[in-house]
């Protein structure tokens, strides 16, 4: 049997029980486990814990983070805690892998990027849609020609969320571009192989806060290829992503970001979720799918590697530096930037050169 | 029977050649005739009446313009002859369904429009996309709150054109806004009840010559409605409309510009082409379809209307102003505009506002 791998879990929300269900569904034989949850209040993590038969339940992270008997820690906390989080953890000199985005801002990810390579520890952030099969069989075929040169990405993604909610609030590190464009982005770089682009902009709606709400983004690369990236919290769309080549389309079908189903030229191809364990319950759509991403996060550690092939330190730098500048296009600001619009100017209506 | 449409032809192209085939499918109880066509050369335009039974061939415009025994006329010329044909046309006071785009830019379309209004001359732009009886259900369903509050609107229109081709060359009024993107934005002004969008942004690539093989538009209306437009001509595109709102989605399978199949929350309503002659050969996609809008343009006669209610002269100001500001904001230029760019600078890189 392959070496145990032992996860710590910082924080209960909903994506948390769906990482963790994840990695309980996982066959025996995998040999991963959740030894150890935390959270900021320690009934929280009791009642986590009890639900999903973990060990060790701290009442705070940094409990957690001194735990020594963990291999590798997930980070499924709200946004604005990641940089914080995730720095005490590499300088605990434990292996990380950390919801996207894995930062606010470019400038945030660069020095937990530098921080990762100076401390020589694994870090990875969890773009669970690059270990899905469907897009690994996406990349070969475009390797592999089946729809000539590329031409255009386009990538929709628009969930509901009602009012108040995280993904509407600034506070929670809020706004489509941070939860739903670096989906959009990792996508279009993953597929333009991180080539730097010519221009970048964006319109959208903010709402009183500065949250955005919805954006439309348009990229330009230097070899004429073009990009088409839409995100809104406003209402469901459909969410896929179609790459149009001279010799045809591929296209991930809705759910992209966590996609069964390809088509190709030649046809439909479909890769299921894997099977989880009886009665196994899930808050998000195809989350099943996190399976692929705890068993590539144990192949990395068990192999030593300090970043992950599929989603590498950075294609994270590149990712953050597409959804910022879609915020700068858009006039979206965080208190954590080193820019700042002033309302009162059109002086957001940029472009964002590479 | 109702009473007789006689139509006259300018231009014996491609798409002359599809409408001619679209009247002469039409039923006999319709009581439309072609009776005659012109080209610039005599033989091309005696060939063209040889092949479609057609009475009179014409040797130059000007001669079809000044025949009174014509009931309307259609021009299916390339582009930039289309404000000089038509104005001609207007001044003899000849009914006028004109290809789209009317004009090359606002300008000589509010020309043309006043004039119409001046002589009291129908005129319409041939945007066949809403005769379609899809499109016209799509309104209704629109209208009855199927969707309920729409939020975005998607239009994607590529086909592939060789090099060298028409749209691919400044002096046939070529580049993708004003052969495709006609299609996207009257899309997105029918959705949007012709209502004033706050900013407009483009980007894409031009050729060497200045004419954009590929655009990608992003519009914002103060409603927070979003609308995203892409236009390509280097690659066949999945060419469909999709419209997203508070209660579900609405589709225009491809070809969205002229659609059998919508897509509605309760599932797929499709209308088929009517059909054609026995042997009847067309050059573009669905274009068979291009009986109802002959159809709808001898209704707008019979009733003495100078405007059709379904592409008003209105509608078709709305359109070429949308279509302008993709120009403008992509930095693609005619010698017919007003503004000109200068390529040393990045002017072009601005927001369009109404």
């Amino acid at each position: 049997m392959a070496s145990a791998i032992r996860w710590g879990i910082l924080s209960t929300g909903k994506i948390s029980h769906d990482f963790v269900t994840a990695v309980r569904s996982l066959a025996p034989e995998e040999n991963q486990k959740v030894t150890a949850v935390a959270a900021r209040q320690l009934e929280k993590a009791q009642e986590f814990a009890k639900c999903h038969n973990i060990e060790k339940a701290y009442g705070s992270y940094p409990e957690l983070i001194a735990d020594g008997d963990i291999d590798v820690v997930y980070v499924g906390s709200v946004n604005p805690t990641h940089y914080e989080l995730v720095k005490q953890l590499l300088e605990a000199g434990r292996a990380v892998l950390c919801e996207k985005p894995l930062c606010i801002n470019v400038r945030q990810t660069q020095e937990l990027v530098a921080l990762a390579r100076e401390r020589d520890t694994f870090l990875m952030e969890a773009v669970w849609t690059r270990c899905f099969p469907s897009v690994r069989r996406m990349m070969e075929e475009l390797k592999a020609g089946t729809i000539g040169e590329v031409k255009h990405i386009a990538a929709t993604f628009g969930i509901y969320t009602p009012e108040n909610n995280r993904v509407r609030t600034k506070a929670t590190g809020g706004g489509t571009a941070l939860d739903l464009g670096v989906y959009c982005a990792q996508l279009t770089n993953l597929v333009m192989d991180n080539q730097s682009w010519s221009r970048l902009r964006t319109l959208g709606h903010l709402n009183n806060e500065g949250c955005d709400l919805s954006l439309s983004t348009s990229v330009t690369y230097p070899g004429r290829e073009l990009a088409t990236l839409v995100t809104h919290c406003e209402v469901a769309m459909e969410c896929a992503a179609v790459i149009t080549g001279t010799k045809g389309i591929m296209k991930l079908l809705p759910p992209f970001h966590a996609p069964t189903d390809l088509v190709l030229p030649s046809g439909t191809v479909s890769y299921p979720v894997p099977p989880s364990f009886p009665g196994a319950q899930y808050n998000f759509e195809n989350s099943a799918g996190l399976q692929y991403e705890a068993l590539h996060v144990a192949e990395c550690l068990r192999k030593g590697l300090k970043e992950s092939p599929l989603m590498s330190l950075y294609d994270t730098i590149r990712t953050a530096e597409m959804v910022e500048a879609m915020r700068k296009s858009a006039g979206v600001e965080y208190p954590e930037d080193d820019f700042h619009f002033d309302s009162s100017t059109p002086s957001f209506n940029q472009d964002c050169c590479m």
